[in-house]
């Protein structure tokens, strides 16, 4: 036990951050030793800093941890930290991550440093060789950590149907989501704007979308320690709509090749990446599953393939003006978020990177 | 009042039909004379043979009339007819649309005969010249009425939308549909099914708007009595979330042309058709209202606009892909159904087609 | 028009503010002269202070309205009042409402002074003569105005249909709430916590019940200023439910007689208060409809009853305990905060007193 | 794995049959040989008889099972049978499990045998002792089975918490439902009538609540082979909420006695039953969990306490009228259903009745 890396959380009493907690408990690897949070909750017992959103019970032990402030000493005063999950709001984000990333390995589910030139943007699936950036990052800021960081939510999903299509020849992207309301946090979206309705708009997602997917599947430059950008459009319409997890979305894919139908089914079924090979604890067997009913992926059916860690395809039909058509959908707060961080932690951990 | 042209409401039970009645109420130029319906209601007082699903009240004559089976001889027997409506369920609609149809006009919310090469495929403020059609279908087929159809609900909002694109040289059409519960009648869609969900699927509704949009924008030869087909392309995707009412549109158009975003803005809201020329009894003010919030249309704030008979556009951007995105609204059991049947039956009674 | 009394409201960026907005277009003897709420949207347009909740349009004009501090010296800077609506949430409530007092009629929404002893607790068609005590309150505080208040949203309806009751000799009151989401503001309710969900708590909310009903249905005593409580008793066990607006409540009754269900739905249906007898603007002809189908009273179907006044009562029926059981229904933003505001200013105005 | 018990599911293709399948899975006593439903399901692989409404994948072999009519002919030519586990609907229910009684132990979730006077209305936590009544049923009845009845889901939760408050003389029960979904089957309640809505009726549902409890309570005579009813009084009012699963009940009670708060709690916590003495393979730890958050129990996070098993009881407060309030939840096909139905299979099985 003793073994374990400890870890702080690092908005710790959010709804991604309860998230982690849930999903570490019992974690091979990895051991909770600091929760840390906004000046707000420093100081309360966790119990009382927030109200626990998961289904499942809070655990015992972490109900009674103290929360701490979100820097650097605080953190250090208040347990023994070996490595870094962040999940702070954005604008608390960026500083707090760069002064922990001096020092330790920060996995960050915020967007604050995602397109920063010398940072990953990781999902270890996709882009595994991306984690190598960090060696040459540590070099060129004098850092004894790093940051790396998680894709938005809807492009984690997405970026990983995107992946097996590459030897296809992507060329265009069309996606409408219909995003859950856990991806707003807590208290996030008011019950009021979401009864009988949907709400076609979600602050600075689609901007997003459209960025990230192209670093995600870019070439690693190792020389100039950048990514150069994939060379596929993609455009993006996104919704909020009235589910609780799990974001389905409707896409659209040109290619420059024409596979039948079969062909892209295997391709998606058959994906298998650097986490299944190394069979890191919270990998799914199928990072894609593919279902064949003419109804789904939905998101109250499919979202907990994989314990959360898979994504669900389905509905690849032909389309009059792209090449094919599909539906995908994935857990937004499991791989999207806190799930999709400790794999990647998994990855960079078994690499010997962190 | 005695002027007022009788109407039969076939398929009057329906959750369409309710909206026919409802809509019908007090109007300046129609009058309901007889309900009809499938046999299971035939013989039954109006409000014993179904459950009144509008929050407004049933009107009390209304409750108190007998429903009869939808055969012509006895909606005959059951008063006079000037003309009528039909939201008979699929199966029903064909035949018994045939039988109506060669003595009355016939206003058809039904898909049966929608692709028929002689029968129009019909929105007034979109293809006004498509009336004169049902001129040559009674010569040709020795009828003293005729046959006329409203799109899909989806397809309605959506092609009301595009027409004033068209001047731009419209290409491509991609769109993903968020639609509401009721478009799916009643009882319709399990609660079970859809709370905390979306089903991507609607059962032949892709291929509907598919087909039917070329056919409504196409051009109307009088020599052949026919319809040739648009030639943009246009690809959809079909989903049910939990709303009640108004379908909400994620639209992605290419031109040939590449208007600036305040050139669509003024073709949307400057758009005006037939029935606005007419002051017909339901033409709203504006078939298309253009919104500038950032989170607008949104169905249950938009679904009322006009009456329900507007299509609410709003987010209109630019596209890294297509020219143009953005998103429409419209009221599926009003513009999308009876709504619209009426001004159909409005604009052809001002023609005096029928 | 210039002879219409000008009206402020406070508080009018809430969701109980909106209301008193939409409800006072083309009022016919109030009009909006002041918008005033707390610091965080003073100086602001109105249209930039708030998001427009309601479904139809926010006005142009009070779109354009500045927005002052809820303090009197701002509010007298602003325009001209003659009365005052206050919805200001709780803490600000108290002391505001007391420096309006001294100068205007204040009708409060607010739970602030609701138990003072010499200010009304007020429904028109219930107690109309505790309007009274405002004339002897001016004179013990020496205020030009005066303070007079509404009960809370899930006991206004409730008392209202206790009234007609109270000649059978009430006992015993138990009552278990299903209260909307409106009932708590904006933004109120978190979606992540009513989604597929019940709440089976309302702060203070019980005890509000069992407290007002009993001064509300109490006897106004003139010579000591003061209400003598009412002698039934009364349980209260309130839950939220997903239901935007609509308080829907299982009431179970004792009395000391034992009439027939037919009685009791005469004592209801046949209930008129002076607001009736006045037939003052916002008065509903009928302040408790009845409704005999077995599955009403529904919130989204009877909300509406009245325009929001009426209160829906239904499944009256005996009791193997209590005397009898009925379910009531009313709208908790209309009836239940803004409507029954106004019309109690509207009573007061036509009784001389404001 | 042999010496399974063998199981026929009759009414298989249902939402509680499905439970049943759910539940059964693994189950280390019993084991699934023969899926009965309707004559519209008999012939049809499992998989293609309904659809699968479980969140859990349908197993394999099951899915590949054929469907047979639920007669006794076509269940014995299907499979080898020991007991006999009945959803069948209310109309088929009766004559079919007389049938089966005949030759099998029948665990019934229907309402037809309920009320028979030889026939156990069974909670093994509640009345263990009433289950040797099927001893003297089959020796009147000259059966080889007999037929054994679960209580109507509503009132299974119910019952239980009112067993440990037997000891402090129970005179009266008023309880207002907010009952889930699932209770109605599938497809049960149409999403159009409970989007932003609650329905306060539930046909029968009162009625049995207010008559089964006091059977369940009662006491069994051998003599008489019957049960004396217990002599508290019960009413209930019962409401359908936008919830999947659990319903919540909001509970006054009336004691002869007056116990504490602390008193109260103390009984319900410490609640033991025969499954829980036998450790049965589905008995919870606690039947009963009790809960003191201030806002609990709420059906999302509640429900799926010990399994499903456990009801869950919160806000135990003094009452004005009564004694004390309370509010308890269960999940109602768990519990309330399926896996009360399996708990009491284990319960006859164990006590070598079955």
């Amino acid at each position: 036990m003793s073994m374990k890396r400890k870890v702080a959380i690092l908005g710790a009493t959010g709804a991604v951050g309860q998230r982690f907690i849930q999903l570490l408990q019992g974690h091979p690897w990895f051991q909770i030793s600091v929760l840390a949070a906004s000046e707000r909750s420093a100081g309360k017992k966790y119990k009382d800093a927030c109200p626990w959103l998961m289904e499942t019970e809070l655990p015992e032990e972490i109900a009674e941890m103290s929360v701490v402030n979100a820097d650097v000493k605080s953190v250090e005063q208040a347990g023994e930290v070996d490595l870094v999950f962040s999940s702070l709001p954005g604008d608390l984000a960026g500083p707090a991550e760069t002064h922990f990333g001096a020092l330790y390995p920060v996995f960050s589910k915020a967007s604050a440093h995602r397109m920063d030139k010398d940072v990953p943007l990781f999902i270890p699936e996709v882009n595994p060789d991306h984690a190598e950036m960090v060696k040459i990052q540590q070099k060129l800021r004098g850092w004894k950590g790093f940051i790396t960081t998680d894709p938005n939510c809807s492009t984690i999903q997405l970026a990983i149907t995107l992946k097996p299509l590459m030897q296809f020849g992507l060329k265009q992207v069309m996606v409408s989501t219909m995003q859950a309301l856990s991806g707003a946090g807590y208290p996030g979206v008011s019950s009021l704007d979401i009864i009988d309705n949907v709400v076609p708009f979600i602050s600075g997602e689609e901007e997003k979308m459209e960025a990230e997917a192209l670093k995600i599947l870019g070439k690693y430059n190792s020389a100039g320690c950048n990514v150069q950008n994939a060379i596929f459009q993609l455009s993006a319409s996104c919704n909020r709509v009235n589910v609780k997890d799990g974001h389905l979305e409707s896409v659209f894919i040109k290619l420059e090749q024409d596979p039948i139908i079969d062909e892209i089914e295997e391709a998606f079924a058959n994906f298998q990446g650097e986490p299944q090979r190394l069979k890191l604890p919270s990998a799914p067997v199928n990072p894609i599953v593919v279902r064949h009913e003419k109804n789904r992926p939905q998101p109250r059916f499919d979202r907990d393939a994989g314990c959360g860690m898979s994504v669900v395809v389905g509905r690849i039909r032909k389309d009059p003006i792209m090449t094919f058509k599909y539906m995908c959908l994935g857990h937004n707060t499991i791989r999207g978020a806190a799930g999709g961080g400790i794999l990647s932690a998994e990855f960079y951990v078994s690499k010997g990177l962190a």
